[in-house]
């Protein structure tokens, strides 16, 4: 008896290719080919913006053009900034916001910082030749009112059919969960921080 | 009375001030100053790899070589490999699987696969010059006992003190969850899979 021909070959051989066929039946059976998605990444673990941004990535591989806007982060980011100048002519980022909402304290200008952020998010939704946009921490502006949530979530629904937008942040509002199509939640199993280790360079910043 | 003394403006100063203080605490008690950090991502959500690409396009912002081993796909993640390619002096990738396990059906060669990965993972991990090494779907390799528990988080905690781990996947063994520093669990809260949609070129690969 060959190796291929264990029982135990035989039988992961007989399991996988019943995965594969319910694989295959669910692929089959999706019928709408291309649709710009609202991604929406929220709760309160990591990778909310690290996912984003790795959606970022993959949509360069692909030569797409893509809109960056940064809600409420200030210095933030700054590893994933400076990759991305390598991409000069498909990346446009904006970072609208000046630290966290914690960090300065003033209501009045988060809030204007967040519309001035949300007037640049409709501007690059606007844009023909971009298909991904990044709102980070869109969220966070929702949360605290700086922003009008049934407009914003409007604009995003009455999106350009090509358009993929991620929205990041925790507390996603309900009723922007409703309107998206694939909402993923980051939840936090273990942190380092609960160590005693601090925020790593190049890994948290 | 103008409006950064309004009443409300008052309240939200003060929150925020509270949340500032507690926030610069945290920082404060902090006492290891640097660490490699062994990440994990699992659970049955998107974004497991996108996040650990988005950890690899920070690291790439801070000049850092990393090293990228794809244990179990294949055609997959086209879109990440060819933006990565603006980086070659920084960016060493191997891809060993040879697509998903209900494609191959051949639980011999899948086995062969993740052992020349694993040797791959450990070639980067002892490799000086690289800070950051992503092992992509490792955890299905371990579900399938395609490769010794044991020893795989041995090697693993017995890093080197500099270098940064990440390990995707869902269903991560609890003996990696507890040698892990930092676990992340994504969860789907929504999929656009439900409603009929394909898998999007540019965002899904």
């Amino acid at each position: 008896m060959t190796p291929e021909n264990s029982p135990e070959a035989l039988r992961h051989r007989e399991k996988m290719a019943k995965r594969k066929a319910v694989q295959d039946a669910e692929v089959a059976s999706k019928i709408i080919a291309e649709k710009g998605l609202l991604m929406v990444h929220t709760g309160p673990g990591k990778g909310k913006s690290t996912a984003a941004f790795g959606l970022v990535l993959r949509a360069l591989g692909h030569g797409w053009r893509c809109g960056i806007v940064q809600f409420i982060k200030g210095a933030w980011d700054t590893g994933e900034r400076r990759a991305l100048e390598r991409f000069p002519d498909l990346i446009s980022w904006h970072t609208m916001g000046e630290g966290f909402t914690w960090e300065t304290q003033d209501r009045a200008r988060d809030a204007a910082a967040a519309k001035a952020a949300w007037t640049k998010a409709r501007e690059l939704m606007a844009d023909p030749d971009v298909k991904l946009v990044v709102l980070d921490e869109l969220n966070i502006a929702l949360r605290y009112d700086y922003l009008p949530l049934s407009e914003v979530v409007a604009a995003l629904q009455g999106r350009r059919p090509g358009l993929h937008v991620a929205v990041t942040g925790r507390n996603a509002k309900p009723e922007l969960v409703e309107a998206a199509d694939l909402v993923t939640e980051m939840n936090l199993v273990k942190h380092h921080f609960k160590a005693g280790v601090k925020a790593q360079e190049g890994i948290e910043f």
